[in-house]
This record gives structure tokens, C-alpha cells and sequence, in this order.
């Protein structure tokens, strides 16, 4: 049976390093403080949020809310960007998407100042993953998939990593990132041919497609290592991830759990980048 | 034996265009200018330099090289990117890379603008080619093998790409670039385990990896797609790229030269995106 990578470990180590910053800058008088920017009531939405406040009471730090109607025009939410943007007691935002339809999200994302972007959202946050330049932070999901390799001791190194999935949150960013530790990276999507093949010679599998199950046991072997982005709701209606788990924990030699893996960590991620921003 | 794909004839339907649409910014009153900024004098450059001086005069826009001395100080060499910046009549900067060693150039590169950056070197134009949004222009090297494929109709979509080299100028860009194209990526480098293995598996192979004859034989099987990026000089003082020509012609369907494949794209390339900004 698969070794299970839990992400509850995972966050606990990062929020002990956060915990041991935060203390320091209260010593210099500086309480960090998050703003989440929502735009009307999106439920998938709730349940993060309620997890980034708990966590912001946990550690101490501030975090706020910043709520929208669904109907809010787009110059608002930019007006409302700006004002976070110029808060000086405002140290990161946090910008929930998606935003609703009549807005350009393009727009409102790029207003965002990259020294506040929590999330990877902007151009440069983005043009520092892919540079490998540390600019800005990256995304948070992203980055949790590999702080979970890091934390079980998963060395990249030479490894062949197949991330499925190219979206700008997780795929591409997860792909320049373990590029960035010395992979071989192979980037698949909807339109890869031979999708098995490829995935089944990876040393480490990061599927980040938005499907339920999509990753079958034909594509999987043993010695895989597999972290399972995905947070879907299945037919009968149990929230999973995109691999097909009770098939790979019977193949791989590790699987992250959904939920309980990767989701477990993005808020500990976040809050690091929060105290990051703050001691700035 | 392979196809040869030349670059001669891909950078003429490129200059094609260009020259169409110069005719076109010329009844506007615009005449479209590139401002060459180097320091020192890097032999390596010199050639490159006289093809864009020729094919400038050839398309009728202006090309000025503006240099400073080896030793010019780091103040001296922002303090010109500042006035190419600017001057409202150049509409484009080509800086030749490296400068000398006691320059940041980190930060010259992130002084121009972006919209005056025709080789992709900002973060933004960088951001762009990673997020695939095509906001600045894509680093010319990198978008010319992309240019050479589709001149020789090779459609990538759901192939799979295997790219040798990471940096910032080649290896990352075109891997996009690639993506972009629905190709399956696999991005390789000098920490890749079992890298015959990857680059045989591939139905299009990009060199950029500036190591002459560093892709044998044993690396490449029938009816791949080879593209040389690198320009090397052999242990005969003869240029070469980093595939081993000899071998690849008998082995793969098709090969570019080196010279004459990408590298004699490039200025093609640096044309259309002068060209293009001057029109903006």
C-alpha cells in the first residue's frame, strides 16, 4: 500500500517557521494583515476562506474580508484593488477568482501591486516563477505541491516529473518550479497524445486537471509518486481529487490524499507569504 | 536522408511581410527604428550586428548601434537605456547579452521598457511568453524555431516536444511557445537522468544547449524533427551547432543547418517585432 502524504504535517512545519516570524515582527510592532477581495458569493469560495481566518486567528495574524456584490461594477472592484493597494496596513491580498463575468479579471488582477500579490496573480509574480528569479510570490497551490515533495523528502533531482494540466495557478507554475529543483519536466494536457504512456514513465506524477478520477491505474506503476491537485465532487457527490485514489494506492508508492493533501497546505503557504510581504 | 530545413527561405516569408508592413507605416509618416545597445566589444556579436545593420538597410528602416566602451560604468549604461527609453523616434532595443562582468544586468534588462524590449528580455515580455498572453514580444531565438516549424508545417499539436537546454532566452520560451502549440513538453538539461532515452522519445527535439555535437546519434531515431539552436565552434574552428549533423541527416526526417537554420531567422524575427512596435 501507498505511503499516504498527508498535507496536515506538511502545514504544521510551515506554520511553526510562520508562527516564529510572526513573533518577531511583533516585536518590531508590525501585525501582518491580509485582505481577501471577493466578488460575490461563489460557495466553493466559503470553505477556503473559512480556513484562511481560522488559520489568521490561530497564528494572530489579521485577515479581512473585502466583499462584493455579485453585481459590482468593474470600476468598483478596481477602485476597491486600489484602496487595498495604497492601505499601508495592508501587507498581502488575496483576490478569489473566479471574478464574475462582466468583469475583466485580466484588468483587475494586473491592478493588484505585485509586492501585495499573495497568490501569483500578477505578471511579474508569474515572470519570477518562470524566471526562476524570486520575484514576488508564487502561487500558493503550486508551491504546496512542492513544499509536500520537499517535506517527505522527495529529491527532484534528475527525477522525471509529468505534470498534467497547464493552467497559469498550478500547471505551468508546479512545472517551472520543479524545473527550478532539477527535474526533467513533461507537461501534459487535454490534447497530449498517448496520455498513459507518458504519465506511467514518470518518477513523480503532479495531476492538476479538474476531473474526477481522471488518472486511472493504467496510467500509474510502482515507485510513482503521485500528488493529486484536483478538488472535485464525484457522482455521488464526496469530494475527490483527479486520481482515481483507491486504485493508486494499490500501485504507487506514495499518493497525496483529497482532500487532506495538497488543499491542506495552501493556507500555511499563504500565511508565509502574508509575513513575508509584511517584513518587508 | 533528412529534409534540410534551411532557415533562408523562412526568414524571407517573414521579411515579406515586414517589408509590407513598413510600406504601410511609411504612408503614416513612420519610419521604424532599432537601437543596438552594446558594451565592449564581443566578437560573438559583431556578425550578428552586420546582419541587422544589412537587412535594416535592405527593408529600409533605420538601425543605429549605440556603444560604450568595456569599462563603461553601470550608471553610464542605465543612463542610455534611459534616454533609448525616451526617444520617442526609436521604437525598439536590441541590448546584446552578456555585458561585462562588473554591470548588474539584471538591472538594465528590467530598465527598458517593455514595449521597446524586441528580444523578450523584461519580466513582463517574459511573463507574457509564460502566461501565453502575448503581451510583449517572445525572446527572437526562441520564437524563431517556433517560426520554422510552422513555415515547414510541422504541427505540433499533441506531439511530443522534447527541448534541451532551460535558459531564460531559449529553452524555457520555446518550451511555452511549444505549449502553446498543444505540443506534450518535455524540458531536459545537464542534471537530465537517462537523457538518450528522452530526447529519442520525442517527435520534435530543440537543441539549445550551446554544446557542440552534445545530441548523438544515439539520441535520435526515424522521422523526428530536429531543431539546432546552438551556435559552436568545433575543435576545427568550425561552426557548428549541437547536434551532430553528420549523424542526425542519416537518422531523423528532418534537421536544420548550422549555419543557415535558426540563427539565420533570428533578424527576421527582430524585424517583425520592430516593426510591430513601431506601429503602436
Amino acid at each position: 500500500m501507498a505511503e499516504i502524504l498527508k498535507g496536515a504535517p506538511v502545514a504544521a512545519a510551515i506554520n511553526e517557521k510562520t508562527s516564529a516570524k510572526i513573533a518577531e515582527l511583533a516585536e518590531k510592532g508590525i501585525r501582518p494583515c491580509l485582505a481577501v477581495l471577493r466578488v460575490g458569493l461563489n460557495e466553493a469560495d466559503e470553505s477556503y476562506i473559512r480556513g484562511i481566518m481560522k488559520r489568521a486567528e490561530a497564528l494572530g495574524v489579521e485577515a479581512q474580508v473585502r466583499a462584493l456584490p455579485e453585481d459590482a461594477a468593474e470600476d468598483e472592484v478596481l477602485s476597491l484593488m486600489e484602496e487595498l493597494n495604497e492601505d499601508k496596513n495592508v501587507h498581502g491580498v488575496l483576490m478569489m477568482r473566479p471574478l464574475p463575468k462582466h468583469i475583466d479579471e485580466d484588468k483587475v488582477r494586473r491592478a493588484l501591486k505585485p509586492e501585495k500579490d499573495m497568490d501569483g496573480i500578477t505578471d511579474v509574480a508569474l515572470g519570477g516563477v518562470f524566471s526562476g528569479n524570486n520575484i514576488g510570490y508564487a502561487p500558493c497551490t503550486a508551491q504546496s505541491c512542492i513544499e509536500i515533495l520537499d517535506h517527505y523528502g522527495v529529491d527532484l533531482k534528475g527525477k522525471k516529473v509529468c505534470v498534467i494540466g497547464r493552467s497559469l495557478v498550478i500547471g505551468k507554475p508546479v512545472s517551472m518550479m520543479a524545473l527550478g529543483k532539477n527535474a526533467t519536466v513533461t507537461i501534459c494536457h487535454s490534447r497530449t497524445e498517448n496520455l498513459a504512456e507518458t504519465v506511467k514513465n514518470a518518477d513523480v506524477v503532479i495531476a492538476a486537471v479538474g476531473k474526477a478520477g481522471f488518472v486511472t491505474a493504467d496510467m500509474l506503476r510502482e515507485g510513482q509518486k503521485v500528488i493529486d491537485v484536483g478538488i472535485n465532487v464525484n457522482a455521488k457527490g464526496k469530494l475527490c481529487g483527479d486520481v482515481d485514489f483507491a486504485a493508486a494506492e494499490n500501485i504507487v508508492s506514495a499518493v497525496t490524499p483529497v482532500p487532506g493533501g495538497v488543499g491542506a497546505v495552501t493556507t500555511a503557504v499563504l500565511m508565509c507569504h502574508l509575513v513575508d510581504a509584511a517584513g518587508k
